[in-house]
C-alpha cells in the first residue's frame, strides 16, 4: 500500500513564508550569506580537521582527526538564525541571548563565538589567526579539548542541550524579571517530541509582559532525528499551525532551502517578530495593564544538514538523517569521499572569507554586534548581572520550643521567613513548585507575592485564589517546567527555590543530574562566574503519606543526588523547625550547589530553640545530651538518627529503653548534614575519622534511624571505623501496607523496633532482655491493632512527648557545643550548615 | 488592574455541546441519572462512613471515620462518563476498558465496580448488601484496607494514576494489537499539564487503524488542581480546540452542569465518537489501506466536585479547588457541616436506589453491561488474554568466540535473535525505543518488523527509512511515551522490550519506580494474573561516550532500581555477546519483573562460547579459571568485575600482574547477576554467605571493577564476610575530562589503576612492588599522552587481547562448572539467569 506523500512537507525549494517582503539590500544579503558561509566553514573544520585549517594545501588524510566526532545536522539552521538576529540586535539595540536547544549542533554556536572574537577573549590561546583556527578546530571533540555540545566552555551558553527537552523552560527562566531581554531559542524538532518540551510551550501563561522579557522560539523543522523523521515535520501545515495557536503562540513559517529567498524571508520574519514583541511590551508597560499576548514564534523548515551535498554515493545526505552526525564518515579511507569533502569545504570559499593569515575579513567582522551586544558575550549567560539576595535575620523567626514537648509543623516559621525573603527581593527571587506550595504549608508567602497567572480569570478567583498578573510564586503541574524555569532563573543570576512532594521529585532526577554536571564543569572554566545554588525543599515525605499510599513512597532522590560530584551536592535533613530555618538560611547564601532539604510538613515534636539549632546545624551532627543518659560516660549504645519523623521515633525509643533499662548508657546523636557521615577526604563536609569515632564510637552498637533507604547510610559509612556495628533502619519497599497509619510503624522505623534492635545488640541482658523484648513487642502490636481498628493512631502515641527533663527554652546554645567540646571537637571541624552571615 | 474574566470558561449552566441531539428517552435519562447518583452516594460513603451505610439512622459523628481521606474532586465527572459509556457497550457490543487518568478519584471506579457486582466477585466478603456496603465504605483509605487511587486492588484498573501523566500512553499501549478494544481514557486537566501527558497526544501517529484498537480520550476540564486553576481550563475555546486539532484529534465539547441536558449531550457525543471510531476502522480494514484518522476525543467541562453544594459557610465548594479532596473536612467537629453532609448524601436518595437490605434496585442493575463486557471485569485489565511468546533457540545464534581474542559487538548476534523473536511474534511482541534502535546496533530487527509510522511520508523514506504503517518497532523521541506504551502493552498481556541509551534512562526513573510498585502490589492481590516482565536494555553506556561527554555519563539507574522490592527487580550485566543472549532469553521468559540489562554496543573482547555462557549466566557469578593463575590453589588476590567494558580492563589488569608477578595467585571472578552479591535473605538471587565466601574469600584483597557508581557494590556487600577487603573501582563524577578517549582510562577503572591497586594491597612485595608500580604508572601515563596527542587510543591498547592460553572454542560448558564445583558449589545455589526453557 502506497504511503501518503505530502510534498508540501519537503524542505527544499524557494522560500515559502508567512511574512512577505525583502528587507535586505543586495549588499546586506551578500554579506549575511558570506558570514553564514564563514561560520559553516568553521563548523566543518571543527568536525574534520586537525591541520591545514584554511585549506591552503590540498586536503590529505593527515590533516584529518583520527576520530571524527560531532554533529552537522542542525548547524546550518542555527547559524542562519543567529546571523539574521545579529542584524536586529544592531538595528534595535537589543539585549539578546541565543539558546541552542539541540545542543548537539555546538559547532554552530562555537563558530559564531569565534567569529565574534569572544572565543579568543576568553581563551587567549585560540587566536583569530591561522594557528588559532587550527587549535580551535583540533580541540573540538578531542582529548583534552572541548565537548561537542554547547557545554559550559562555550561562551554565551547557559543551556548545554546534551539531554533534550529543556530549552523553552530554560529560556523562560532567563527572561523572568529581565524585562529587556529576548531569548532567541532554537528548539529542535527531535527535542520537541519530549514531554518536558511539549508542555513547556504553555509557559506563556506565566509570563508578564510588564516585568518579564520575551522568548522568541524558532522551532527548527530539521526533519530528522538520529534515524527517524520527526513527528512535527510530518504533520500537515494546518495541524502544525493549529498546534501552536492552541499552545497560545502566533506561528510564522519560513520554509525552504534556496539561500537568497530564505535570507530575505528570515530577515523579514525575525524583524516582524521583534516588532511584535516590542509592541506588546510597550502596550502593557505604558498602560500598566499586563495581558497575555499571542507571542510570535517561528517555524523554520530547512533541510537537515543544509548546504551539504544532497547525495553522496547514491544516498541522500542533505535533507536526510544521514546528515545528523559526521556527514561523510569514511573520508580517511575513501579517496572519492575525501574529494567530496574538500570540494564541499572549498565551496564556502574560505579564501574570500578569511585573510591569508586567517582573520575574518573586515567587511564581515563589522556586521556582527559589538561588546556585550554579541550574543556569545552577553553577561546574562555567565551568571548574569548577579544581584545579592537580601535575607531577613532568620533568628527572629524562631519557633518557641519546649524541647521534646512542643508539637508543631516545621514549615510554620519557615513560611513566615520565606514570605519576608520574598518581600525583600521582589525582582530577584521566586518560589517554584508544581501546585503544592499551599499543600506544603508555605501559603504564607502569598502575602508577599502571589501566584503568577496570565491565563484567564473567573470571578471565584477572588475567593482565596491568590492569583495575580505579577507575583513571585510560579506553579504549574509540571515538575519539568518549574525546574527548568528555576534553572534558567538562577543561571542568569537570580535566586529561588523549588518546593515539591518528595515522592515525585524522581520525575526530575535527570534534570537535576544535568544541572549538577553543568555547575561542576563550570568550576573548571576560569571565566565562569558563580551562580546561586539550586535549592530543593522536599516535603510530603515518605513517612506521612496518609491515603496516598505506596505510589507516594519513595525517598530515593537522595541516592541519585549522592552520586553526583561532592563539589556540588549538599543534603540536609533538619530534625525540627528551627533547624530548618537555620539550614535554609545557609542554603540561600550558598553558591554553585544543589542543596536538597527534606522536612516533614505535618505537626511533630520540636526539640531545639534557635540558639541550639544554630549550634547544631553549624556542626551538622551533634550529640543531644538531654536525650542521652549518663552523658559524661562512655556509652553502651549509640542511638542515631537523620530525618525529622525518624528522629521523633528514635527519641521515643530512647525513652522506652530508659524506662526498661534505667542503667543503660545511651548516647543520642542527630545528623542534619548527611555528608558528615562520609570521610572528609571524599566530601568537603565529611568528618575526620577521629571526629566520627568520637561521636559514634568504633566499638559500640549504633542503632541508626534514617529517613531514606537504609543502604545510603551504609554506602556513606562503609570506610568508617566500626562501620560493621551500625544497624540502620529506614524505608524498604517490601512488606508495606499502603493504607493510612503512621507509616513508621508498618515500615519498622518505629520506637519499639528500634528499642528491640538495641536490646538484641546489648550483651549480658540474658533473661531480662527477653522479658523487655516481649513487653515491647506486645506494646507494638497493641498500637498497631488499635490503629487498624480505629483508623487512627492511639492517643497515647499521637500525643506522646519526651517524659524526661530537657533543657528549657532559652538555656542557650551551649548544649551541643558542650557535648562536642568534651570530645575535643570544639573547633576543629568546619561548620557544615548555617551560621548567620557565612556560606560554605 | 482588573483581570480578564471569560465567563464562557465557567463550567456551570445548561449543556453546551458540539454534537446536538437528545438520544435518551425520558426513561433512559432517569435511569442513567439514578445510576450515577447511586455511584456518587457510594463515593461519599467511602470518603466519610465507617457505619450507617444506608443512612437508615440520622448521621452522627460515630458513623464517621476518625480520619477522612480520599478525593472527591473528579468523582462525578468520571462516573458520568463511565455510566454513559455503559449504554454504548450494550448497544454496540463494545470491548472496552476504562482508564482513570487522575487516579485520585478512585471512588468513581470503585463504586462502579461495586455496582457492577465485580467487586463482590473478587472480594467475596464485600457483599452486595448492607453489611457488605459498610465494609466497602470502611476499608477505603483505612488501615488494612485499600488505597485511595485506582490501585491494583481495583478491579478493571491497569493504571493507578498516583503519579500523573501516563494515562494516554498507557491507553495506547493497551490498544496496540487489540483491534477491537476501545480504551475510554479520562485525562485530568491537572495531569494534562505534565510533560509526559502533553507529548503523548501524538501517539496517534503510531497507531494503525487496521491492527490496533482505539483510544477515546475524555479530557476532563475539572477546572482545578490541588490549589490552582488548570491551564487548559483557562484558555479560550478557540485555543483549546486548535490545540487538539494540532495534536491530530477531532475534539468534541461537552460543557455545563445542568444534569438533564448534560446527560443528553454526553450520550449523543459519546455515540458520535464510537460511530466515528468504528467507521474509520471499517474504512481502513475493508480497504486494507491504513491511514491516520483525526480520531475523536471529548472535552468535558464540568464543575470540580460536581453535585456537591456550591457553597459551604460562605466559601465555594462545587466548582472550586476546595472540592479536590475531602470536600467538607470538619464534619466531626462542626455540627452544621455534619448536617450539610447528611442532607447532601440524602439528596441522592439512597432509599430509592438501594433496596432495604442494601442491594442496587433491579431496574438499575439491569442497565449495566454483563459479564466481561463490564469495564471493571474486562480481562484485558488483568494481564490480558495472555499469549505466550515464541522464542527461537538462542543457542543457535551463538557468536563464534576465540576467548579473550575475538573482538566483536555484543549486539550483533542478539539483534539477529531479536529479529527472529519479532518474526515469530507478529501480534504480541514489540520493540520500543526513543529513536536509538539503529544507533544501538539493533537495526537487524527491521527485517522482521519495521518502524510504525502513520505520519506523512516523503519519497526519500524509501532510502533506508524502514518506516511502515504496520510494524513492530515503536520509536518516538520521548522516553516517557515509549515506556508508557510498553507498560500498557505488557499489562494487557503482551511482551516487549525498551532499548535506550543508559544516560537518559533516568528520565523515566519515576515511571519505572511506579511500575515496580504496581507489580509488587499485584503479587499481594490474589485474583491478579501475572504479566510479562518489563525488559529494559541499556546501551550507549557511560564508558563509551566518545564526543558526547559528561552529560551522557550516568550509570546510576541501577541505584534507583536496586532500591525497589527484591521481589520484582533483576539486574544483569553480561560480559559479552553470548552471555547477553543467554540473559535476554531468560528475561523474555520471566514474569512480573523489571529486568534491567546493561551491555555495550561497541566492539570489545568476547570470552565465552555459548555453552560456557549458559553455564556462567545460570550461576550468575563465576570463577574464570582460564583468566586466573594457579586456579587449584587458594588465591592471594581476587580480581572481580561486573559489566562488559570493565571486565575487559580487569582481564587486562590480570595480564599485567601476571607479567610482573608471575608467582601471584589470582582468582578471576565475573558477576553477571548483580543481586548475587547480596545475601539470599535479602534477595531471592543472593548467594548464601558460604557460597559468597567460597568465591570471594573472606580474607583476601578483592579488587572489584564495576560498571556503575562504586558504592552500589559496597551497599550490596556490606554484610558479607570480608566486606572490608573489597576495593571497588567504578564511575565517579569528580575529575572527569569529557572529551573522547577511552573513558576507562580517565576515570580510573583502567587496567593500570587496577593492577596498582592490587600491588598496594599485596603484603611482602616491598621494593619490588615499588618498582612494578612505577612501571605501571609510566605505562599508564604514556597511553594517556598518546591518546591526548593523537585523539585516539594507541594501537597496542585498541588491539590488545588476552596473551595467555584460554580454552578454545567448543571446549564445552565445563569450565565454570568445574571451578564452582571445586568450591562445593555444584548445585546448591539456584540458577540465576537463563537455561533454556526455564524462567525464574
Amino acid at each position: 500500500m502506497p504511503p501518503t506523500i505530502d510534498s508540501s512537507l519537503s524542505p527544499f525549494g524557494a522560500a515559502r513564508a508567512t511574512v512577505k517582503g525583502e528587507p535586505l539590500s543586495a549588499d546586506e544579503l551578500r554579506k549575511t550569506n558570506s558570514y553564514m558561509q564563514a561560520s559553516l566553514y568553521l563548523c566543518l573544520g571543527m568536525l574534520y580537521l586537525r591541520d591545514n585549517p584554511l585549506l591552503k594545501e590540498p586536503l590529505r588524510t593527515e590533516h584529518l582527526k583520527a576520530r571524527l566526532l560531532g554533529h552537522w545536522g542542525s548547524d546550518a539552521g542555527q547559524v542562519f538564525t543567529y546571523v539574521h538576529f545579529n542584524r536586529l540586535i544592531n538595528k534595535y539595540g537589543l539585549d539578546a541571548i541565543f539558546i541552542s536547544g539541540p545542543g548537539h549542533g555546538a559547532p554552530a554556536v562555537l563558530s559564531q563565538s569565534y567569529l565574534e572574537g569572544v572565543y579568543s577573549e576568553v581563551y587567549p590561546d585560540i587566536t583569530e589567526d591561522e594557528s588559532g583556527m587550527q587549535r580551535f578546530f583540533k580541540q573540538f571533540s578531542f582529548p583534552g579539548g572541548i565537548g561537542s555540545h554547547a557545554t559550559p566552555e562555550t561562551p554565551g551558553s547557559l543551556h548545554e542541550g546534551g539531554e533534550l527537552g529543556y530549552s523553552i523552560s530554560h529560556a523562560f527562566g532567563t527572561v523572568f524579571d529581565h524585562p529587556d531581554l529576548i531569548a532567541l531559542t532554537m528548539v529542535g524538532d527531535g527535542e520537541s517530541e519530549t514531554g518536558p518540551l511539549a508542555t513547556s510551550w504553555h509557559s506563556t501563561k506565566f509570563l508578564n509582559p510588564v516585568t518579564d522579557g520575551a522568548v522568541l522560539p524558532v522551532l527548527h523543522l530539521n526533519g530528522y532525528k538520529i534515524n527517524n523523521p520527526t513527528v512535527l515535520a510530518r504533520i500537515s501545515h494546518e495541524e502544525l499551525e493549529a498546534l501552536f495557536i492552541g499552545y497560545g503562540w502566533k506561528p510564522y513559517f519560513v520554509e525552504g532551502s534556496d539561500l537568497p529567498s530564505m535570507h530575505q524571508a528570515m530577515a523579514a520574519t525575525l524583524e516582524r517578530c521583534v516588532e511584535e514583541i516590542r509592541s506588546y511590551q510597550k502596550q502593557a508597560r505604558t498602560s500598566g495593564q499586563p495581558f497575555r499576548p499571542r507571542w510570535p514564534m517561528i517555524v523554520l523548515r530547512s533541510p537537515k544538514g543544509w548546504t551539504a551535498p544532497r547525495d553522496v554515493s547514491g544516498h541522500h545526505l542533505e535533507g536526510f538523517w544521514r546528515a545528523h552526525q559526521i556527514p561523510i564518515p569514511d573520508v580517511a579511507t575513501n579517496k572519492e569521499h575525501l574529494a567530496v569533502l574538500e570540494s564541499w569545504m572549498r565551496s564556502y570559499k574560505p579564501e574570500e572569507l578569511f585573510t591569508k593569515d586567517g582573520r575574518l575579513i573586515p567587511e564581515l567582522k563589522t556586521i556582527a554586534p559589538k561588546g556585550n551586544a554579541r550574543m556569545s558575550a552577553n553577561p546574562i549567560t555567565n551568571g548574569g548581572r548577579k544581584t545579592s539576595l537580601l535575607l531577613p535575620d532568620f533568628r527572629e523567626y524562631a519557633l518557641s520550643v519546649n524541647p521534646g514537648i512542643t508539637s508543631a509543623g516545621s514549615m510554620g516559621n519557615m513560611a513566615v521567613w520565606l514570605r519576608d525573603v520574598v518581600a525583600k527581593n521582589q525582582q530577584n527571587f521566586r518560589l517554584f513548585g508544581p501546585d503544592e506550595t499551599e499543600s506544603n504549608k508555605l501559603g504564607e508567602v502569598y502575602k508577599a507575592g502571589k501566584k503568577v497567572w496570565l491565563g484567564d480569570y473567573l470571578p471565584e478567583d477572588e475567593d482565596g485564589g491568590n492569583l495575580a498578573f505579577a507575583g513571585r510564586v510560579m506553579e504549574m503541574l509540571s515538575e519539568h517546567t518549574v525546574e527548568g524555569w528555576l534553572e534558567g532563573y538562577i543561571l542568569s543570576g537570580r535566586h529561588g527555590m523549588l518546593n515539591s512532594y518528595e515522592p515525585f521529585i524522581h520525575i526530575i532526577d535527570s534534570m537535576v543530574n544535568q544541572h549538577c554536571k553543568w555547575i561542576e564543569k563550570c568550576l573548571e572554566v576560569e571565566w565562569r562566574n558563580k551562580v546561586s545554588s539550586l535549592n530543593i525543599l522536599l516535603t510530603a515525605t515518605v513517612w506521612r503519606q496518609d491515603h496516598n499510599g505506596f505510589t507516594h513512597q519513595d525517598p530515593g532522590f537522595l541516592d541519585v543526588v549522592a552520586n553526583k560530584s561532592p563539589e556540588v551536592v549538599r543534603i540536609y535533613l533538619p530534625p525540627d523547625g528551627n533547624c530548618l530555618l537555620s539550614v535554609m538560611d545557609h542554603c540561600y547564601r550558598s553558591e554553585n550547589y544543589v542543596n536538597v532539604v527534606v522536612a516533614d510538613k505535618q505537626n511533630h515534636l520540636q526539640y531545639l530553640d534557635m540558639n541550639d539549632a544554630i549550634a547544631h546545624c553549624t556542626k551538622g551532627v551533634g550529640i543531644w545530651e538531654w536525650a542521652s543518659t549518663f552523658p559524661d560516660e562512655e556509652p553502651d549504645l549509640v542511638m542515631a538518627c537523620c530525618g525529622d519523623v525518624v528522629t521523633a521515633e528514635a527519641i521515643a525509643a530512647t525513652a522506652l529503653l530508659r524506662e526498661h533499662l534505667p542503667e543503660l548508657k545511651i548516647r543520642f546523636v542527630n545528623v542534619v548534614d548527611l555528608f558528615k557521615l562520609i570521610s572528609h577526604i571524599d566530601h568537603p563536609h565529611g568528618l575526620t575519622d577521629k571526629a566520627y569515632k568520637a561521636i559514634f564510637t568504633d566499638d559500640k552498637p549504633i542503632i541508626f534511624n534514617f529517613h531514606s533507604y537504609p543502604w545510603l547510610v551504609h554506602r556513606l559509612t562503609y570506610k568508617r571505623p566500626g562501620s560493621l556495628n551500625i544497624h540502620v533502619r529506614g524505608y524498604k519497599e517490601k512488606g508495606n501496607i499502603d493504607t493510612p497509619i503512621e507509616l513508621a510503624i508498618r515500615n519498622q522505623t518505629d520506637r519499639w523496633s528500634l528499642a528491640i534492635d538495641a536490646i538484641d545488640r546489648l550483651p549480658g541482658l540474658k533473661n531480662k532482655g527477653g522479658v523487655i523484648r516481649q513487653k515491647l513487642e506486645d506494646e507494638q502490636i497493641a498500637a498497631k491493632n488499635a490503629a487498624f481498628e480505629n483508623g487512627i493512631d492511639p492517643a497515647n502515641l499521637r500525643d506522646w512527648c519526651w517524659p524526661y527533663p530537657a533543657p528549657t527554652e532559652g538555656a542557650g546554645n551551649k548544649v551541643i557545643d558542650a557535648a562536642m567540646s568534651k570530645l575535643g571537637l570544639g573547633g576543629e571541624d568546619k561548620p557544615a550548615a548555617a551560621v548567620v552571615g557565612t556560606s560554605e
